[in-house]
């Protein structure tokens, strides 16, 4: 098993901060995408969509998105459970994770790859090409960002946790959502007390050092 | 258990035909979103999300996504298997499921919340808001689907479902996935013929015929 990571690409960080929570080392190798590393074989064929992190296992297979690699992790370790404990539970943080990624980061992930210079000519992860940077996908993400905020507010005002009283890797999507929001300077603390309270709490966590 | 749902959403839809295809039948509700069913109790504080699909389970929790849904209904019925036999065969049906929703199926599905006036007035899913629909929303969403399909179809040309030799959950993600890329006008068929293969392919399944 190997783990293909890149330290800056926030995808690669929910895997490092998800082995990290568990206590997990896999065997790394750091490949710089921004550099082109993966348009460049045996790269190309092993993960055709060029992003990282992607992980192979001991029989080749390549499995090559970040959550993906999290839960397959967990099957093969399942303490700490970071997706929940029973069916019910699993039903829940799955839920919330994928409201967190759908409603809240694969907006502002858009957002930012249509904002900030240094992705000029790759607004697709992944890609090289002549789209151009969109303002507006930048003022839409955080638009609908806002709305997501505004319907997680007041449960995140009720619990510990994104998905209830015990962490997991919802928690860990939340975290790079709420980053990508303060890097696109939204006014999260003002907004959104408990939402802005919950970062700063999870913020703390040895794991989010990064 | 019971199921919420309303026959036109796509993300009902896709808990549908997962039901369809594992022979499973969950009591059933029909809640009409269009006439804002959703914005009055018990429907405002069971699921603030104001989305359909959603499900009770017995002991009263709420799960309101679709793909958690299948998530839970799998783990209580493994056989036949949608989300794969094995941990790394689960990783592998994860990975695309993720790479055709996050890449295919959520860009056009905004492209189309943004382009068809039935959806004025609500382009975020689950909200009245005056946020206006976008034009480059829709280009810019049909662009990234196109990105994307190019880097599906050699997949395509060489596997028999979405994700390998067996039919899984990301190809009722990816049938739903074309199915808004036709409502949109692409040109399926020309540009990449393995993908249009395979959807025709899968279309006769009694399943999908809804």
């Amino acid at each position: 098993m190997k783990l293909y990571d890149f330290t800056l690409a926030p995808s690669a960080q929910r895997v490092k901060v998800y082995l990290d929570e568990k206590g997990l080392e896999v065997p790394t190798e750091q490949v710089n995408v921004r550099e082109g590393a993966l348009f460049v074989e045996p790269f190309m064929s092993m993960n055709p969509f060029h992003c990282v992190p992607f992980m192979t296992l001991d029989d080749g297979t390549v499995v090559a998105e970040s959550m993906s690699i999290c839960r397959y992790l967990e099957e093969l370790h399942p303490e700490p459970p970071l997706f929940g404990r029973t069916a019910a539970e699993r039903a829940v943080v799955d839920m919330w994770l994928r409201r967190f990624e759908l409603d809240g980061f694969t907006p502002l992930l858009h957002a930012l790859r249509n904002h900030l210079p240094n992705f000029a000519g790759r607004v697709v992860p992944g890609t090289r090409s002549d789209l151009p940077q969109s303002e507006a996908m930048v003022s839409r993400g955080k638009e609908m960002a806002d709305v997501f905020f505004g319907r997680v507010e007041p449960h995140m005002a009720k619990n510990e946790f994104v998905a209830g009283p015990d962490f997991s890797v919802a928690d860990i999507t939340g975290f790079f959502t709420l980053r990508m929001a303060y890097a696109l300077e939204m006014d999260i603390a003002g907004s959104w007390p408990a939402t802005h309270a919950w970062f700063e709490k999870v913020s703390v966590r040895p794991a989010f050092q990064i």
